[in-house]
C-alpha cells in the first residue's frame, strides 16, 4: 500500500461552480491562469470563467464556440507539437524527444501488424499529422487538376473527415452561435438541415425557387440574387442572425449548374453581406455532359472573399464510395481550417482510410483514361434510357447533364396541389414497390416534384420505370385510387 | 427549356419566421403536419414551432435534442426501413423494392472494386444496416467472451461509432439539455472534457481524489460513494443539474480498478440518483496482472439500473489501433441506443474498417492464444523496469496492474506545491527530450502528479528514463534551476 504523509484538507468541489449559461468548468485551470496573466484585470474564479468573453476576439471569422474549439486544441498542442517536430528515431534523430506521454501500447505493433491492412503510418496508427500530411497534399494536388484552379491548391488549406454531413455539422458549429442561421436556396439536399441543426443549433434559411419562367433567359428554379436578398431581408426582419450561404453545384435535387457569371454574382451578395459560403461540389465529377461548362468555384481566378469561400468535396458520389467516409474542405481562412480540423476527434476517419484515398487521388492515369470516361458515359445512357421513358409517360422533368438524378414534375398526377397527397403518389410508389423521394424532402414549396435517381443498372432501370407507368397509369396492384389527371399532356418541353 | 403554365406567388420567405431559442425551422414542415394532426390543438405557425414542446414526452431518457436526433432519424427513415426490409434482388427477390431514391452511382461499381479494399457489403458501400449488422453480432459475441457477462449480450444493443471520443460526445448530448453536468472522479483522462462540451455543451462536476490514506482499508485516490454524495449535492446547491456518471475502469491516470462491491456502490448510489452511468472500459484488455481481478461491470449480476447503464469499450488501447476509429456502446437502454446511432452520420466509420474489425474480433483463437498472451508479458516486462527505475531515483508512484501507465508522485522535486511549478518541471523534461503529461491536464488538485507511459520498446525506456533521471538529479543540459529537493528520500512504499 502507497501511503503518503502530507495531509491536504478534502474538498470534493464541484468544477463548475456558478458559470454564466455559456460557461466552461474547471478543466480550463490552466488555459485561465495563462488568459489570467494575460489580462490581469479580468476577474476570475478557480476553474469557473466566461470563454465567451476571453475568446471572442480570437478570431473575426469564428462564432465564440468555434474561438473555444480552436483554443482547446491549440492549447492542449504544445507537448505534441513540439514532439512532432522533433520525434525521436533509433537511427535519424537519437536525439529526438521521447514520448512517454501518449498513452499508446507500442509493444506489439509486430503482431497486429499482419493482421492490419496497410496504412501509411509505419509505427502506430494515432491519428497522428504524418498520413494526414501525405493525404491533404494528394487532395490539393487533385482538386487543383480536376477543379481547374488557377493557381496550385495548398496542402495547408485542405482538411479532411469522415464526409461532408460532419463538414456541415463542424462549419456550422465553429462559424455561428446557437440559433443563428445560414441562407440556402431551395429545393435542397434535406439532410443539410439535420447536419448544421443536430450538434450546431444552426438553422437555414430557405429562398425558395420555383418552377415559374419569367423571362427569355431565365429557367425554372432558377436563382437570383434578388432571391437572395428578399430571402436575407425577411430573415434579418425576422429577427434571425445569417452567418453564410450554403451553395450546391451541380445542384441536388435540380441538377443545375451555375455558371461562372452566376457564381460570381452569389459570392459578391454574399461579401457585400459579409456572410460565409460554402459551396458543396460533391458531385463536381459527375457532370457527364461536357457542353453545360461545369466551373468549380476553384477554377474563378480572384475569388471575391477568399477568406469566406469554404468549398467541399468527397468521394461518395463521384467515385460511389458513401460508405467510405471521406469528405474535404478547402479555405484559405486558417482560423476555419484549425477550428474545423481540430474537430477530428469526433469525424476523423481511419488511418487506412486515409491510405487507401491517397492512393486513389494520386492515380491520374486509371482517374482519366480509365474511370471518368466510361462512367460518364454510363451514366449518360442510363439518363437517356430514364429521359426517354418519361417522355414516353408524358411526365416533364429537368435535368442538365450532372448528378445522378432527374427532377420530375408529376404535379399532374396529384388531386390536389398538397403535400398530403404528393406523400400519397410516393407511399402508391412505394407499394409497387419502387423508391422515390419526394419534393417535401428537399423542401420544395411546390407539391409533386419527385426526384429519380437514374444511376442505376439497366434492368433495374426498366423496372423501376415499368413500376413507375403502372402507378402513373394506374394500373399498380395497390392504387386504389388512381388520380384523375393521369392522361393530361405534360405542360412543357423537357430539358 | 422548360416551361411551366402554372404561376404561383413568388415569396423567399423565411423558414424559421419568430422562433423560440431551441425553435427548428421549416425543415420540420412535413413532421409538424404530422405532429398537427396528432395533436390538434397545438397552436403551429407554418414552419415554426417548438420542437421541445413536441418531442420531451418522447422518452423519460433522453434531452429535449436527443428526443429530437432520435424523432429526425425515425421520420426520415420510413422509406428506407420499407425498403430494406424488401430489397429487390434480380435472383431472390425480383418483386422487392427497387431504389430509385438514394442518390448513389451503382454504375461503375465493377471498375470500382478493384480499387477498393475489401468490404463486407457486396454492391455499393452505403452506410446501410448490412455491415453493421455483422458487425454488431461480432460485437456482442466478443463483449459477452471478454466481459465474462452472465448470459449473451445483445446485437441490438451494440452501437458502433468511430471511437469512444465520438461516444462521448453523443451521448453527452441526447442525456443532457445545454449546461447540464456528468459527475466524474478526478484525476480523469482530461479529453473527456471536451468530449462532452465542445459539441454537447456539457460541464463535468469533478469528485475530487486526493493522494491522503484516511484508515487501514484505504488507499490514495480512493473514490467512495461520500466522495459522490457530497459532489453531487455542492453541484446542486450551486443549481447545477446533475444527469450522470462517468466511470473510468481501469480507471486513466490512476490505473486504478474498482473491485464488483465498489461498482455496485457506485451504481446503486447513480441508481437513488436516477443518474446515467457511462463507463468508459477502453483498458479492460490490457489488464496485465491477473491477480488485480478485474472485472467489467458486464459481468456484474444484475445491474442495479441497466436502463441507465451504458458501457463503452475500444480499439484504441486494447488493441494499439488509436488511428483506426473503431468504439462500441454498450446499453440495453434503446432509445440511447437509438438516438447515438443516429449520429452515425457524423461519427461514422469506413464499411471496411466495420469489416477488418469484425474479423478481428471473430478471431478468438488469435487473440486468446497468441495476441493477450504475448501482450500482457510485454506490458507487465516494461512497467517492471519502470517501476525499478523509479524506485532507484526514489520516485513514489501507483500502480495497479492495468493499463500503459504509472502514475508518479513527483511532488518533492517541486519546489513549491504550484501548478506553474509542474509545468515548469513538464517543460525541463520536454527541454530534456522526454515527453510525460503532468496532473494538471488530469485535473489532478495536488500539484506534482505526472502520468509516465511505459508500454514502448525498451531502448525508448531506456533513454526515456535516463533523461528523466537527469531533470530529477538536476544533471540535464537545459535545467538552469533543479529543485532543491532532489535527494530527499521516497515518502512512501511502492506499488
Amino acid at each position: 500500500m502507497f501511503t503518503l504523509p502530507q495531509k491536504e484538507s478534502r474538498k470534493p468541489t464541484t468544477c463548475p461552480g456558478s458559470v454564466s449559461t455559456r460557461g466552461l468548468h474547471s478543466i480550463y485551470g490552466d488555459g485561465l491562469e495563462r488568459e489570467a496573466a494575460r489580462k490581469p484585470d479580468q476577474k476570475l474564479l478557480y476553474g469557473v470563467g466566461d470563454p465567451t468573453a476571453m475568446f471572442s476576439s480570437d478570431s473575426p471569422h469564428l462564432s465564440s464556440r468555434g474561438s473555444i474549439i480552436k483554443w482547446f486544441w491549440d492549447s492542449a498542442e504544445e507537448g505534441y507539437r513540439t514532439y512532432h517536430m522533433d520525434e525521436y528515431d533509433e537511427d535519424r534523430n537519437p536525439g529526438g524527444i521521447i514520448n512517454l506521454g501518449t498513452s499508446e501500447n507500442k509493444l506489439c505493433f509486430d503482431l497486429l501488424s499482419r493482421r492490419r491492412p496497410r496504412s501509411c503510418v509505419d509505427v502506430g496508427d494515432s491519428a497522428g499529422p504524418h498520413c494526414e500530411g501525405i493525404l491533404r497534399e494528394e487532395v490539393a494536388s487533385f482538386l487543383s487538376f480536376y477543379c481547374k484552379s488557377p493557381a496550385p491548391l495548398k496542402p495547408e488549406n485542405v482538411v479532411v473527415l469522415n464526409g461532408c454531413a460532419s463538414l456541415f455539422s463542424a462549419l456550422a458549429t465553429v462559424l455561428c452561435e446557437v440559433g443563428e442561421a445560414f441562407l440556402i436556396p431551395a429545393p435542397y439536399y434535406g439532410a443539410i438541415t439535420q447536419h448544421v441543426y443536430l450538434y450546431g443549433n444552426v438553422r437555414l434559411v430557405c429562398v425558395y425557387l420555383d418552377s415559374e419562367v419569367t423571362g427569355l433567359e431565365t429557367h425554372p428554379f432558377q436563382l437570383t440574387v434578388d432571391k437572395l436578398e428578399m430571402a436575407l431581408q425577411g430573415a434579418i426582419s425576422e429577427g434571425v442572425k445569417v452567418k453564410g450561404l450554403i451553395l450546391i453545384n451541380p445542384q441536388n435535387p435540380l441538377g443545375d449548374i451555375y455558371s461562372p457569371g452566376e457564381l460570381r454574382e452569389y459570392l459578391e451578395f454574399a461579401k457585400r453581406h459579409a456572410l460565409h459560403v460554402m459551396v458543396d461540389e460533391v458531385y463536381m465529377l459527375s457532370v457527364f455532359e461536357e457542353s453545360v461548362g461545369y466551373r468549380s468555384v476553384l477554377s474563378l481566378e480572384g475569388l471575391p472573399d477568399p477568406q469566406k469561400t469554404h468549398v467541399m468535396w468527397a468521394t461518395s458520389k463521384d467515385f460511389g464510395m458513401s460508405g467510405l467516409r471521406f469528405g474535404t474542405l478547402y479555405t484559405e481562412n486558417q482560423d476555419v481550417a484549425t477550428a474545423v480540423a481540430s474537430l477530428c476527434r469526433y469525424h476523423g476517419l481511419s488511418g487506412f482510410v486515409q491510405y487507401q484515398m491517397a492512393q486513389l487521388l494520386r492515380d491520374r492515369d486509371w482517374i482519366n483514361q480509365v474511370y471518368l470516361p466510361e462512367n460518364h458515359a454510363r451514366l449518360k445512357a442510363a439518363h437517356t434510357y430514364v429521359s426517354e421513358e418519361l417522355r414516353a409517360l408524358g411526365v416533364p422533368f429537368l435535368s442538365h447533364g450532372a448528378g445522378f438524378f432527374i427532377w420530375v414534375d408529376l404535379r399532374k398526377f396529384l388531386p390536389e396541389a398538397t403535400f398530403e397527397e404528393e406523400r400519397l403518389l410516393w407511399r402508391r410508389f412505394l407499394e409497387n414497390k419502387v423508391l422515390l423521394s419526394f419534393g417535401k424532402a428537399f423542401e420544395c414549396k411546390e407539391p409533386g416534384w419527385f426526384r429519380l435517381v437514374f444511376s442505376d443498372k439497366a434492368h433495374r432501370l426498366r423496372l423501376g420505370m415499368q413500376r413507375i407507368r403502372q402507378v402513373l397509369e394506374g394500373k399498380s396492384q395497390v392504387a386504389e385510387d388512381p388520380p384523375s389527371c393521369q392522361t393530361q399532356e405534360p405542360r412543357g418541353p423537357h430539358r
